[in-house]
C-alpha cells in the first residue's frame, strides 16, 4: 500500500456492487449520505451478471421479466443521479473500527477510506477464477497465463501473433475462443475441455462449430498434464492427457483459462464480525452486524427467516440505510419522506432543481 | 348473509389488493398455493391508485420511475398468469380461526372462504368515502346520493336526464363533474366546494374552466345546509350556505359526493390480533401475527425497524408466503428455487409448458 494514497472520506462505504450493493448505494444517497462503492469484479451486477446475465428473472416486484444484465442496468440507471464514487476491480481487504466510531478500510491496491458507516453487500464473496493446477505453471500468470481476460477487441489485441490454448468448456471459454479465432492476426486457436460436451447457447455453439469446420479452432477433449518454460520463463509447450490414456504435446505461447469463477468470502471472514454458517449475523431491525456501524445486506446477511432473494436484499439495504442515517445524522430525524411527494428527495434525484 | 352462498376453499386468502397484497398473491401462487384476493375498493392498487395514481414513484428497485397506477398495472401483469380468485368491492368483515387450524372468513355481501392461511395486506384500512352530513339526507344513499360513483360511461349513464350537484373540490370530484358535463343527456351540472380553490392537475382545471365558460358547469363556493325529500323519499332540493352568510336553494335530482376517502381499519381491529399503535404485531421471520396462520405485510404490519415503504412490503409478503408454504406443505420443503433457473416456477408462470 502506497503511503501517499489519499484517504477518501465518506459517510458510507458499500462493499460489493451486486444488485443489493447498488440499491444500498441508492437508498443511502436518497437519504443525503455520501457513498463510495467497491467491487472486486471489473463490472457491477454481482451474481446476476457473472452467473446468469441472460437468464430471465421473473420475481422482481413490478418487473414482469428482466435478465441479470437488464436488472443491473436498471439499478445503475436509478443510482446514476446520486453519483456515488466508484471503485471497480478492487477488493476491500482491510476494515477496522476506530476509537471515534468511524472506520478505516482499504483495498489491495492501496485505495483507502475513512467511512462513517460500512455496508457489506458482498453476496457469496468476491469472485475468483478457479486456478489451473499442473507442474510448470509457476510464474506464468499475467504474462503467458491469463484467467478470464477481457473480451473487448482492445483486450484481445495483446494476443496478436500468438499460439493460444483456451481451456474451458462453458460460455466464458467459448466466447473467448471464438473472439480470438475470428481475428486475422493470430494462428488457429486451440480449445481444450476435459469432456467432449461444450455448454453455451445454440448461437455460440453454432459459431464454434463453424470455426472448427473452417480450421480456425482445433478442439481437444483432454486435460492439462504439465507445462514447460524456457530459461527466460517463457511458455514453450504443454503436455495434455487424452481420455484413452495417451498424451500429446502442443507448442504454445499463451494459455487463456476460463474454468469458472468461484466466490471467496476472503478477507471479510477476518474482520471480527459474528458469523453463522458463512453468513454475517445481523439484527433485522437495522441490518447491523455484531459491530455497531457495520451493516450487511443481501446474500451475505443471515437472520431468522432469511431467503436469498434479490428483492429481500432490497428491503435489507433500505432498513440498513435508514438505521445508519439515524445514527450519522440524528438532527435529521423526522417523518418518513416519499419520493412521490418530497421535493427534497426529488431534488436529490435530479428531478427538480 | 345468504346461507346458500357457496364457501370458497383456498390455500390462501389475501385481504387487500394494494401493491403489497398483489405481490403477496404473486409469491403465494409462485409457491403453488391457491389464492383468493379481496379488496373493499372497486379496483386494485390501494393507496397508490386511490391517493397518488399519477405521481412519480422513484424508489421501487429497478424501476427508475413509475406512477401509482403504472406500478399497479405492472404488479397485476406479473400476477396474471397465476390467476388468483378476485373479489373487488368487498370488505372482509369476519375472520375466525377454527379448531382444525384453518380459517373461516366472510365479506359483507356473504361471500365466504375456508382458508388454510390468511394474509392481511390491509394497509391503513379499507377506504371509505367521507360522508356528507346535513339534515334531510336520510335514506337517500344509493338512490339519490352517490359517493365516488364509477367514471366509466356505463356508470355515468344512470344520471341521464337528471339535475346533478357534484360536491367536492379535488381531482375525484372534478373528474366526475367534467365527465357528466360533457354528456349531452343531462342538463348543466352544478359543482359545489366550500372554497373557491379547486385542486387538480392543470389539464383537468382547464377542462373545468372551459365547461364553466360554456355554461355546462355552474360553480358554487358554498356548503350544504339541508336537503328536502318528497313523501316518496325522492330528493327535491338542497339549501346551500354561502360564505357571506346568505343562503340559496337548488332544485335537484341527485347528489354526487367526492369529499375524499378515509381509511378505516374497521373489522380488522376486532379479530383478536395483537396490535401496537394501530399496527398488527408481526414476527419479522415469518410475518405471522399473534395468531398462527394469520400473516400481515405492508403498511399494516409493525415490527422493530418498520418503514412504511412499498419495497419493504414486498419483502414482508415474500417471507410470509414462504413461512405459510412450509406450514401448509411440509412435504414440499427443499432448497430455495429461483425463477431464472427452476422449470417448476417457470411453468407456474406460464413461461414453459
Ligand atoms: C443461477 C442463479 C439464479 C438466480 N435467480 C434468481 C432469481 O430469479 N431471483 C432472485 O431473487 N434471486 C436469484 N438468484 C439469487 C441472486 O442472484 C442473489 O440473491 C443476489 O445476486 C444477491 O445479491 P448481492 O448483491 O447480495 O450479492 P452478489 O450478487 O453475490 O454480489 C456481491 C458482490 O460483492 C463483491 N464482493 C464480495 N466481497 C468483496 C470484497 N471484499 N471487496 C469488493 N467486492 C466484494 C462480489 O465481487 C460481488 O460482485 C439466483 C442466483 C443464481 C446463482
Ligand atoms: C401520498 C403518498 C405518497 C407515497 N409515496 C410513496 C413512495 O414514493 N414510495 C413508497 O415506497 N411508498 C410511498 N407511499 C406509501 C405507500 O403508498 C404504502 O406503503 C403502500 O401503499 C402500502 O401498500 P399496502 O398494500 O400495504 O396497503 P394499501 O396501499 O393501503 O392497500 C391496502 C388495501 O387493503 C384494502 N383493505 C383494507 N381492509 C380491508 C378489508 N377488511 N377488506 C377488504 N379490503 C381491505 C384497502 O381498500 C386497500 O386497497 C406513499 C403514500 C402516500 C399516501
Amino acid at each position: 500500500m502506497s503511503p501517499a494514497a489519499p484517504i477518501l472520506r465518506t459517510d458510507a462505504l458499500v462493499v460489493g456492487a451486486g444488485p443489493v450493493g447498488l440499491f444500498q448505494a441508492f437508498q443511502l444517497g436518497l437519504l443525503g449520505l455520501s457513498v463510495q462503492i467497491v467491487d472486486a469484479l471489473p463490472q457491477a451486477g454481482g451474481q446476476c451478471v457473472e452467473l446468469y446475465a441472460d437468464k430471465p428473472i421473473l420475481d422482481i416486484p413490478g418487473i414482469v421479466e428482466s435478465s441479470g444484465r437488464d436488472l443491473t442496468d436498471r439499478l445503475l440507471a436509478q443510482l446514476a443521479p446520486l453519483a456515488p464514487g466508484w471503485h471497480l476491480g478492487q477488493e476491500v481487504t482491510r476494515l477496522a473500527r476506530r476509537d471515534d466510531g468511524r472506520f478505516d478500510a482499504a483495498c489491495a491496491d492501496g485505495t483507502a477510506f475513512d467511512a462513517g458507516a460500512v455496508f457489506i453487500c458482498a453476496g457469496v464473496g468476491a469472485f475468483q477464477p478457479r486456478r489451473l493446477k499442473a507442474p510448470g505453471l509457476d510464474g506464468l500468470e499475467g504474462r503467458h497465463l491469463h484467467y478470464h481476460p477481457g473480451t473487448a477487441p482492445a483486450a484481445l489485441a495483446r494476443f496478436a501473433g500468438q499460439r493460444v490454448l483456451v481451456i474451458g468448456g462453458d460460455e466464458a471459454a467459448l466466447l473467448r475462443a471464438a473472439a480470438l479465432a475470428e481475428r486475422d492476426d493470430l494462428p488457429a486457436v486451440q480449445l481444450m475441455h476435459r469432456r467432449d460436451v461444450l455448454q453455451a447457447d445454440a448461437a455460440l455453439l453454432a459459431r464454434i462449430d463453424a470455426l472448427r469446420q473452417a480450421g480456425r479452432i482445433v478442439f481437444h477433449a483432454a486435460q492439462l498434464a504439465a507445462a514447460r518454460q524456457d530459461e527466460a520463463g517463457r511458455l514453450l509447450q504443454v503436455d495434455i492427457a487424452l481420455p484413452d490414456g495417451s498424451a500429446r504435446t502442443l507448442d504454445l505461447d499463451t494459455l487463456v483459462v476460463c474454468q469458472g469463477l468461484s466466490p471467496r468470502l476472503g478477507p471479510i471472514a477476518d474482520w471480527g464480525l459474528a458469523m453463522d454458517r458463512k453468513l454475517l449475523v445481523v439484527d433485522p431491525a437495522t441490518f447491523e452486524t455484531s459491530v455497531p456501524g457495520i451493516h450487511a445486506a443481501g446474500d451475505i446477511a443471515g437472520y431468522p427467516g432469511k431467503r436469498k432473494l434479490i428483492l429481500c436484499g432490497f428491503h435489507e439495504a433500505t432498513l440498513a440505510a435508514h438505521a445508519a442515517h439515524e445514527r450519522l445524522r440524528p438532527d435529521e430525524r423526522g417523518p418518513l419522506l416519499y419520493t412521490s411527494s418530497s421535493a427534497l428527495l426529488q431534488r436529490r434525484l435530479g428531478r427538480i432543481s
